[in-house]
């Protein structure tokens, strides 16, 4: 065997307030084929879909980074020559998961050419090491949802399954938004009050979810520790989270850092109507998306 | 019928990371009987156990405070007199919910004579207003583990079972904190990294409990918004934290406002082992203390 087939799932981390804590995958997949060359052959990448026009082969391009640091921890010897051939519909920098769903497939693919010698807990080490965070690579690992916490340098993560059926509508805005300009939109101090604030809904939301009391949805996803310092990134973010509501979904937070704003709502909610009702308070501030209407993934990456 | 006896529960709030969201009611009770008399005969006190020294009938006295503030809502022009008659086991000023536990059974018993007319939402309100907070009336009032939080100037809270049996060791010292005092020493600014570790440890302990993963208790009970500005206020918390999970408990944490240290164990870990570990370490510091080994109660005030 010397060619696999990898489906790994976009993630939406931060879930309103559980800031670099809560996360959940949806089916949304990027689906990377991974083959082992002889090492002459070098690095190939082959992109069809989101990135194709600027993903290129090299040591720094996520998969391959990912692949390689895995691979090497298992085989120090083992040079090998990589092809990587993705079809990507995850959308990049725009708070989805993507460069997670990369590193994500990186480190499977690379596990799975290697016997399985490492551990899920072991691979979720690898991918946070590259990523700087495991809030959007555990749940792309594990599937549903994800609380995510670093203990002793090491990243450990519980997975779990909302008991109530819940449809998850994202709106894309075209505008992109790098990670990095915003986490620097966040203060280093805050006020305590708001910490308890974000301790009380993050509590809420997932004794929510794991009880199934829809009811506790709309409070359990407010947020105070990132999204005030946010919004000015994404123009019309509280119309949209607005509309969304007024559409009937639970409510809508940022997704990951943005710019995708992701509606929460009931399985037998207006999804088309909530859809219609992003895109347009979107529009009244210029801004152009697109709309998915998305189900949690509960698998994780896996090999197709 | 104008007497009626009323049990309500020891609570210990914040449970580590959930500062003024999360509490507990454990199986530590006192009894308070109330009798309607006739207006002329006004307000009678009787106090056995904890309080008997000090406490005093009055209208600022908090259980005849909250019994009249829901008797008075219900009966405006219904004056009567009032005789209760307390059998207080649960220690005051030790951050284990006497306060609330006064509350609770003056709003419960004002609304049994008020023939229920209130609902358990309405009594949760009644009590907060008097308390200040909800996170140890909630409790007190439901029973189980509850997740407290504001919204619109209104108090709620979700009540929850943990799936796993859990014991609760109180070591409870011999000199009391004022809540007062406790609150005073938590700062106004923190660092967002403190509230993002609350954040993760507060989702991470609720996850933990609802699903029945004892394996993350001892990370899930660890806090950085209270505990690390309190401890000087407790001589030798940090000993008795790490005496309690070297007899094997999970991990301990201060009790409400403190002084009282709670340690969360398994049913099979060796609770007086854990219990006579916490009275070593407060020994060591020279502070004596009592210890209770304790279940969670879940059904909350009632009426015998």
């Amino acid at each position: 065997m010397n060619k696999i087939c990898i489906q790994v799932p976009a993630t939406s981390a931060n879930c309103g307030p559980g800031y670099d804590t809560l996360g959940v995958a949806c089916t949304l997949y990027n689906v990377l084929t991974f083959e082992i060359l002889p090492p002459a052959d070098g690095l190939l990448l082959k992109v069809s879909g989101e990135g194709s026009e600027y993903l290129a082969a090299s040591e720094d391009n996520l998969a391959f980074k990912s692949f390689f640091a895995v691979w090497k921890a298992a085989r120090p010897d083992g040079a090998v020559g990589l092809k990587i051939t993705m079809d990507n519909k995850i959308p990049m920098s725009r708070g989805l998961g993507s460069s997670s769903s990369a590193i994500v497939a990186g480190v499977y693919a690379a596990n799975v050419f290697c016997g399985s010698k490492f551990s899920q807990d072991e691979l979720l080490n690898f991918a946070t090491e590259i990523e700087g965070h495991p809030d959007n690579v555990a749940p792309a690992l594990l599937g549903g949802f994800t609380i995510s916490y670093m203990e002793g340098g090491k990243a450990h993560s519980l997975s779990f399954k909302p008991a109530l059926p819940l449809k998850l509508i994202a709106a894309v805005p075209e505008h992109k938004l790098a990670t990095a300009l915003a986490r620097q939109a966040i203060p280093q101090q805050i006020r305590h009050i708001d910490a308890v604030f974000n301790v009380s809904r993050a509590s809420l939301l997932v004794a929510a979810l794991m009880s199934g009391s829809g009811q506790y949805l709309a409070a359990g996803l407010e947020d105070k520790l990132h999204q005030p310092y946010r919004a000015h990134l994404i123009p019309g973010l509280q119309d949209v989270f607005n509309a969304a509501k007024k559409a009937g979904a639970y409510n809508a937070i940022i997704s990951g850092a943005g710019s995708t704003v992701m509606a929460y709502a009931a399985a037998d909610a207006d999804h088309e109507g909530i859809a219609a009702a992003m895109q347009q308070a979107f529009a009244m501030h210029g801004q152009k998306c697109q709309t998915h209407i998305l189900d949690i993934d509960y698998q994780g990456v896996r090999q197709l």
